[in-house]
């Protein structure tokens, strides 16, 4: 497979005619799978990345010589930019985590306590799901469900009449990655505000699609992987825990930290205190460079880019007769994913053809987030096909997949 | 600091006359601390690295697509390979981590239960210690810490003793990271069997540099990095788990796995069990690269080419007169690592003054061990200097290093 895909091709560079950041893509396939992980990042990550690797290779923070400093420099530089994008006011607040479930279960398993009960609504993902049934199971936890309507959206009433006295936090999926729905968290952070629990946000859909700031939000946990929209690499991930919040949160991963050798526990000191063992380097590397590149690029700049899209596909979809959609129609409210059933096909079905024909990479399934398709009720259908866009996704490549298609759903 | 390095040391490739892999590497720096991460790595594993993130860049597992099949083929690659180097028969029981630490952690708090008591030693690392400190604090766990002789040995007869009914797991750190100590392990594993208990060992020190057979010592469970000696990328990591011994070992951090969509708990198929989230898929493709490296070359080859640089280093040091070695004489029965002390020098100065002279990089302090350090008596005068010597180390820089440290120490 590898073998066969190209690189450059110069039609993204033409689309983006203000981007300095060259781009490595592929002219043997269409990816519309970006709410998995983003392809392609911008060049400069991968060069990071490389550069990281070859030049410094060093653990950051487990030497005292002059090249870890620099290693440092470049762990730190990555808080800063995720600090920056979310208006989060103090970077060591920022802390990398493996991916975005990892960040997720810090927040959730660090929180919570045996008899707590927490707010979720059936918008979330399993890596929030997950660890909340777990925690149901193992440690005395109840978990309210809050539904949501047709578009995937929740009621910030419904929130509040969830609440009780017992409520540790309240778990809000910032945009779905079924729907695409974002949630108005404005609302929803008043509610939580007002009756004094804490406002845990999945931001996994949404962080680099849509503007987030955390200190307006008055958010006290926010999780989001680095390697979907914020267009870094693999195996990145922040947690952004509000000043004062950590005396919650227990450090649920124990290891070595490079100082403080002597303690038997964690150290209080943010960030060290959720970061045991080596961090990623290399990856952090390329999530400095990813988050820089679209801060300068600007949030509102690749969210408009990527709602163009998504109005030209789902438009397109529509006109078809024999598709369903699903969650909000086109509009800047929305996170830059499309799913859709088409009458007379199975899901996979229908995804495995549009690959077949033309390299269409689409996902089909319940995406993890089973009680998003029971709400929707698509759950016993095999779920939806689902295409997000991203930052480097063309006019040309959602016209060539409308076109596929339409030969495909009449056939 | 990164502009100053060079790249493609042609030093190496003629020390390495049957190496075919490149090296990038740097003449400006000696690198000695390679048991905190290894660099450089074999020049394949920064090409596999930087193609899969360029050309496949897609979640594993997370796709029907074609493309998301050689994405899934890649990290099974790296079970079988890491697989085929442990002994292990079945590479789905081979479970990819974030790195050693993270799969350490999945090891001792997936097993441990309320009232539970454990065998560990003093030559464990923080990435043992740690969670064990936090299972006794959280979760009513008990520990037992054997001791060990001045070279850093473990008595097995200590271990038979300190085994109790409610003992749940036996963790011997395989090499010591401070002293190279190699533990018994093949006597420890007896004493585990005949008592009906779990062995787990840490090999993050020992993968990659000494022989591992998981099969003939019937480990339960063995973690290591992939970073370290295993030559691989940051943000890898596995954790062996013997064949039936997963029952016993809960999956603590849960999420999307891709398939089993609609299950609230992680399923129970291993890997997938334990791999919730995202993958490291370029990682995991670079560290296949690596492995394949270790075999072809085979881990007898770098041992020795290791414990040669280690023997030249210890009896350079020891020539001194001023310096005092830790750990046991050189012998194929230790690590690559050697550390030391040196008469009125704080450790960390002689480290600095080993960097300042010649981009020197050794690392000084307690390295996260500080149960060692209390038994070699080192604890309080700030523990020692450590240089690790790797697969690309050369006789060369060993000389230059040893006529620096001369220089430094009697000056």
């Amino acid at each position: 497979m590898v073998s066969e895909l190209g690189v450059g091709d110069a039609s993204h560079k033409h689309f983006f005619g203000e981007l300095t950041l060259g781009l490595s893509s592929s002219t043997m396939r269409i990816y519309l799978d970006n709410a998995a992980t983003s392809w392609p990042k911008p060049d400069a990550v991968y060069a990071a990345v490389d550069r990281y690797q070859r030049e410094i290779g060093i653990a950051a923070g487990r030497g005292g010589y002059n090249d870890a400093i620099e290693a440092q420099r470049i762990v730190e530089a990555a808080r800063r930019e995720i600090a920056a994008l979310i208006g989060a006011p103090n970077p060591s607040h920022i802390i990398h985590g493996c991916n975005g479930t990892d960040s997720l279960n810090l927040a959730i398993h660090g929180t919570l306590r045996p008899g707590d009960h927490v707010v979720a609504s059936v918008t979330d993902h399993n890596s929030v799901l997950r660890p909340l049934a777990d925690a149901t199971r193992l440690r005395d936890v109840t978990v309210t469900y809050v539904g949501c309507n047709g578009q995937g959206l929740i009621d910030p009433d419904d929130v509040r009449r969830a609440i009780r006295p017992e409520t540790r936090i309240v778990i809000a999926t910032h945009a779905s990655n079924v729907t695409g729905a974002i949630q108005p968290l404005a609302e929803i952070a008043a509610v939580t505000k007002s009756a004094d629990k804490l406002l845990m946000v999945d931001a996994s859909q949404s962080a680099g699609h849509v503007d987030i700031d955390v200190t307006a939000l008055q958010a006290d946990l926010l999780a989001a992987s680095g390697h979907k929209g914020l267009l870094g690499p693999a195996a990145t991930g922040f947690l952004f825990i509000r000043d004062g919040v950590e005396k919650l949160v227990h450090p649920i991963r124990q290891g070595g930290t490079g100082f403080e050798s002597q303690l038997d526990r964690m150290p209080d000191e943010l960030p060290t205190r959720y970061e045991a063992g080596s961090l990623n380097g290399p990856g952090l590397a390329g999530l400095v460079e990813a988050v820089r590149y679209l801060r300068q690029r600007t949030i509102t700049a690749v969210c408009a880019h990527e709602q163009m899209l998504v109005e030209r596909l789902w438009n397109g979809l529509a006109a078809l007769g024999t598709v369903r959609l699903y969650g909000p129609p086109p509009s800047p409210l929305r996170g830059p994913v499309v799913s859709f059933s088409v009458e007379g096909y199975d899901p996979q079905e229908f995804s495995a053809a549009l690959d077949a024909a033309r390299g269409i990479q689409a996902r089909a399934g319940l995406h993890c987030a089973p009680r998003m398709h029971q709400a929707l009720g698509t759950f016993d259908s095999g779920g939806l096909v689902r295409m997000s866009v991203g930052w480097a996704t063309t006019v040309e490549e959602i016209d060539e997949v409308l076109a596929v298609a339409t030969a495909v759903a009449t056939a």
